[in-house]
């Protein structure tokens, strides 16, 4: 498996409006897409940071993954999302291979159309972790 | 201020040797280098990823702000970091203007010889948020 950069940091938020004005006004970021994952039960908004984005997340409902999260952390980093250059299948095949748990077994779709698949995050020593293909 | 990317991404880890073992061998990722923070009470490990890289953290006293990270919230993403442009102090002090509580009210050494300041995650939706520039 080939890792090229980092895609994304996805960010769990109560309010989407307020922390996009947060990292607009305090900390000079550019908000380039708002867009809801309706599978994901979220709305999400991207910042460009260099090679790498963030990935505001707001649940729309609060049984969905970051309502879950979110009712028992709070707001705060959720997931780490890594570029892959060879195929995410075979990626996973890998991970699958070497003992590690898969949420996804095969690619899905994510927000801006990337191919994803997320894994467990005790196969990655407490980080969510998430593959992602163009 | 400007931030230009994100500069790291700070991970807590129990083992930093088990740690490095799992970025290397599952992610293919290759440790550049090792230090130790005696004033923050961590070892580090660092990975270069793109223009990002991973510091794995390491405790190596109980009390130390990675012990106690772990004792309550277990292994898992402990900051973000962005590096900045147009100075740390000048950013410092505008953050403290629009309100935000810092931790670091002057610019601090640390890992790898930058200068870094950290903001309180009460001040950033939830996320322990470090500045640092060269």
């Amino acid at each position: 498996m080939k890792i090229s950069h980092i895609e994304h940091i996805g960010i769990a938020v109560k309010s989407l409006q307020e922390a996009i004005s947060f990292y607009e006004n305090l900390l000079g970021l550019k908000c380039y897409a708002i867009e809801e994952v309706v599978e994901q039960k979220v709305k999400t908004a991207f910042f460009m940071l260099g090679q790498t984005k963030i990935e505001l997340l707001e649940s729309t409902e609060p049984e969905g993954p970051i309502g879950k999260f979110l009712e028992k952390k709070g707001e705060g980093i959720h997931h780490l999302a890594f570029a892959v250059e060879d195929g995410l299948q075979t990626a996973l095949n890998e991970m699958a291979d070497k003992g590690l748990q898969l949420l996804d077994k095969m690619p899905r779709k994510g927000a801006e159309n990337l191919n994803i698949a997320f894994i467990h995050p005790k196969s990655t020593l407490g980080v969510l972790t998430e593959l992602c293909e163009k």
